[in-house]
């Protein structure tokens, strides 16, 4: 590594179904190829093979499915492995680290919309990974008639047990990540509705300050 | 269900590998049954269709191996499905419930010799099941030695992940459950050296006072 390397960073892509997030995260891990930096680009649950043999048994539930209580923790148990064995050897490495989702997804969805509460969820979080925090989280909004929209256009592919829940649980979901946003330095709320050129833009307009060297 | 109903209990066997827990599990299931108590054997990790394939994570997991909390996480989300789906269930039906293995079980290995410590793995069991406890656990324990000897006489079986680790760990997580039971009215220490027979008609002994009709 050079004297004036550039800091390796922890970037999060979040939001709700159907916004864009992995696609966003694949143009910011191309972007920053473009600038010679090196980025993994890796998705929650999963990322590792433990958290996607995990990852499978959250989608795929066995039964009537798993209660919030037990899904927050299979979730908290998934990133543990990932935070473990991938991110924090990649960021010890020098690489970034681009995750399309992280705990704000655990918060929004377990936390507040099925109601286990947000502090439980952050506990999760501490004992599972330290607590670990992406440096920025770009939370990706769309108006709730466009989501709406676009989980109606995601009607021919296997829902999820997760996607697959009604539209009141997709609204709270919004509007807890919205909620969580408030605050909160490290997340930037970006208009999810506009053109993905015009999202990626706004992703870079708060990534490059990012990629100064450091001495 | 009477108006002298026997009130239906939870009660739990805990300690290492090999020192007879669930043959004493069925045992008193069995002496149950005999004086005409409903009663339903179950285990941990294990017990409901969810966490049985979270134990199978558990036992045989991935690559190099669950993180201790990964692993706390995993047998949290299986006991919190167990709890709901099963052992509440049964108790609210006037079921006792005799379940070989159960939070004690966390505390020791993960808790304490697996050094994750011994609040967190309570407040992972606060969260995922609400603290539910037994009425009554039975800690079977064997010198040592005789530990040792029956780890041994298991080398033909498949070790497990767990029940595969070194006899260092296994030291420490029986002094963890020792010094888990000092002070905690509802363990009962039961020295496990002897026959299965006088094991038995020791936890018999605990038993007896709670099959007294409750009015």
């Amino acid at each position: 590594m050079s004297a004036h390397a550039i800091k390796a960073r922890f970037i999060a892509f979040e939001g709700g179904e159907g916004v864009g997030k992995s696609t966003q995260a694949k143009r910011l891990v191309a972007a920053l190829a473009e600038r010679g930096v090196d980025a993994i680009l890796t998705r929650e649950p999963g990322g590792t093979t433990g958290a996607e043999m995990i990852r499978k048994l959250l989608l795929d539930p066995p039964g009537s499915g798993w209660r919030v209580q037990a899904e927050a923790l299979l979730f908290a148990a998934a990133r543990s492995d990932h935070v473990a064995k991938a991110i924090k050897p990649a960021l010890l490495a020098g690489k970034w680290v681009v995750c399309d989702r992280f705990v704000l997804s655990s918060r929004a969805y377990q936390g507040l919309a099925g109601g286990l509460g947000d502090e439980e969820v952050r506990v999760l979080h501490q004992i599972g990974s330290d607590g670990l925090l992406p440096c920025r989280t770009f939370l990706l909004e769309a108006p709730g008639e466009d989501v709406a929209e676009r989980l109606r256009m995601r009607d021919g592919d296997e829902a999820d047990a997760i996607g697959g829940r009604n539209a009141r649980y997709h609204a709270d979901v919004g509007r807890g990540f919205a909620g969580l946003a408030q605050g909160d330095d490290t997340v930037v709320q970006v208009d999810a509705s506009g053109s993905a050129d015009e999202v990626h833009a706004a992703v870079m307009e708060e990534v490059e300050p990012l990629l100064a060297p450091t001495s």
